[in-house]
């Protein structure tokens, strides 16, 4: 029974990935016989974690039941904390959205106030109607650095204050569920594989460009996680040895001059040097209140200060990239993350300097995408961390 | 019998890794009962590929055999085509090295006359004295992409018009044996993995500053390939985003800067322009013929312009390879190639950078080794690389 206990992880892995399988090519998808797959199946199905999709006629004309992943068996919440935002997403089994919560916040919070958030963020969707059932786990990711087997969050670098947070027993105890904790680019990722651009795919780079940037690298299907579990830091990678002091402690990481916070720190300069009446006017005057966000909105709009502040960090996110390319030789990489997507220009100059600066070989082998979950993206990779408490270790 | 069919390379490796095993302790490693481990161990002694290595006293009082790989069951050769060197080892089974022949070579060289040189060392090693067996296969490794799957150097771009050259083909027909083929710093690596500071660990980094600047990764204690079998292509990870165009037909390249190249590029303008008398003298007044070995030779003896170059190219390096580790998050990072070793300029240098530009966090998981096989190392590898041939896929 251990070895078949030991394929129920993957027999439903495999079910979900399918959509809709019958129980022959599920036993040899498995290697197992056909007796045991049958007792495996009824476990599944007196558990209620599948159902029938009904019925198709097999190759020898006889009539074949197809399974499926029973999304309502349980719900998951997943809430992602970063730099300007806490999201919130309620997922089913499957990591379809049911729910979402979405909470702007400023920079500079203090480290209680935000749990507080996050906390109501966990209440309003534990409460949520839109629920298919009950909720079994909750996932949580920050940046930076993150003890996964403890659940604890040691340093996020763009959060004053924030080190050592216990984000496990805090949620723990708060909602009495079982809490997984996850850096917020490995969650993406995750997403990514199970609803994204990264399905099917065994190796990928998925880059969060955003008010902080972060990295997953997966390769052979599986997330390299570091000798110390601190893989993919490509935002303290350094990309102008003499450039500004980054949170980290080091000069010219492309954090430090390529991110949301950066681009925020720049366009504030600007308002002060009278180089965007654009921007003054969208931040009222209050040149320190300004997001890249602003950036994006003015350069869409025509502003040519807000374009090449948008344009130098593509440049600089693109060169990192194209290292990280260079050096991994992936046959995916997808751009999320909240710098994607209001505007083009990040994603053309990436492009571009991928272009430029990967080696033509390696670049022959490079697709690139756009990631389709947005924003979401870390969020929803939460759900699906917190979902492996029904469905096993993925 | 599939099965322990499939555990026989892992007994080897692991009789070969342990240097002296007990049946018992060999069984445990393999999860097979004493009857199984037994058959296996009386079939590997009679193809004379183990050797008993005495007896000692179980803890049970019984006294037990030990089993040791007979380094002398066959010989294999490895060639190692750098930029600036050809290097033959004949190796025994062990990894060994009994014999080794060692060419220098001029950049610039005809295809045709490096493929003659690389036969003739070939030649100079299977009828070397030092034989302790018959050779049973051969390895060779050049720079640049390698198709391993068909033995095919596709690329190497410091060796001009080297296109396609079926090193496979060609030296299986000379030498009638089989012949694998594998990127340099690969090959260095496994060195690394058998005989030197790779020993037991199952993820570092192996760097080859060189000629050319190369790098092998291992995770999970396999080679990360990369989707194309391009990875590790640091020398072409951009340092300098204006800087001199490099061979690979991009800008600014780790290895237009740092490599031992660009340090002989480098070194000739400086002679031409009068910055350093003592390199002048060591090369007779022909500028063009300095090589980055006189460089170091010349920084050794004092010389300033020399002793910049390879300050400014250790620099340089560690940033490159800070950013990788910043990426990798390896436990290990080993140091090899003709550019360290002679001078420790590059070394020191290179340490400095990696404790400015790596964060602190994955610094302090990250411990620094000079390879202890220096230039050999590939060849050893590729030494290594053919024992694959008897002893099975690692």
């Amino acid at each position: 029974m251990g070895r078949v206990a030991e394929k129920r992880p993957k027999a439903l892995t495999f079910i979900r990935q399918k959509g809709e399988i019958s129980r022959g090519d599920l036993a040899a998808e498995l290697s197992l016989d056909k007796k045991t797959v049958s007792n495996l199946v009824e476990e599944l199905f007196a558990e209620s974690l599948i159902a029938s999709a009904g019925f198709r006629d097999s190759i020898a004309g006889r009539r074949q039941e197809l399974l499926t992943l029973n999304g309502s068996h349980s719900n998951f919440i997943g809430i992602d904390l970063g730099g300007t935002h806490i999201i919130g997403i309620l997922a089913d089994l499957n990591g379809r959205s049911l729910d979402r919560v979405f909470f702007e916040i400023r920079p500079g919070l203090a480290v209680e106030i935000i749990l507080d958030q996050m906390k109501t963020i966990c209440r309003k969707l534990m409460e949520s109607k839109q629920a298919s059932a009950p909720v079994r786990a909750i996932g949580i990711c920050a940046p930076g650095f993150i003890d996964s087997a403890t659940g604890t969050s040691i340093v996020a670098e763009n959060i004053p204050g924030w080190q050592d947070v216990h984000l496990r027993d805090i949620f723990q105890k708060e909602f009495n569920r079982p809490v997984h904790a996850e850096d917020s680019s490995r969650a993406y990722a995750l997403a990514e594989k199970w609803l994204g651009d990264g399905r099917g795919r065994e190796d990928f780079l998925l880059t969060d460009l955003g008010y902080g940037i972060g990295m997953a690298i997966i390769v052979n299907g599986l997330l390299l996680r570091g000798a110390g579990n601190k893989s993919g830091e490509i935002g303290h990678t350094i990309v102008a040895p003499d450039g500004p002091l980054c949170s980290c402690g080091n000069h010219g990481c492309l954090e430090a001059v390529a991110s949301g916070r950066a681009i925020a720190r720049d366009a504030a300069a600007g308002i002060h040097a009278g180089r965007s009446g654009l921007l003054k006017g969208l931040t009222h005057g209050r040149a320190e209140s300004v997001t890249a966000q602003d950036v994006a909105i003015a350069a869409s709009m025509g502003d040519v200060f807000s374009t090449e502040l948008l344009r130098a960090a593509g440049n600089l996110a693109g060169l990192a990239l194209a290292n990280a390319v260079n050096i991994i030789n992936p046959s995916l990489l997808i751009l999320g993350g909240g710098l994607i997507g209001t505007n083009r220009t990040m994603e053309e100059c990436v492009a571009r300097a991928l272009a430029t600066h990967c080696m033509k070989g390696i670049f022959k082998d490079l697709e690139l995408r756009v990631s389709r979950l947005g924003i979401d993206g870390s969020a929803l990779g939460c759900g699906i961390l917190a979902a492996a408490e029904v469905l096993g270790p993925a």
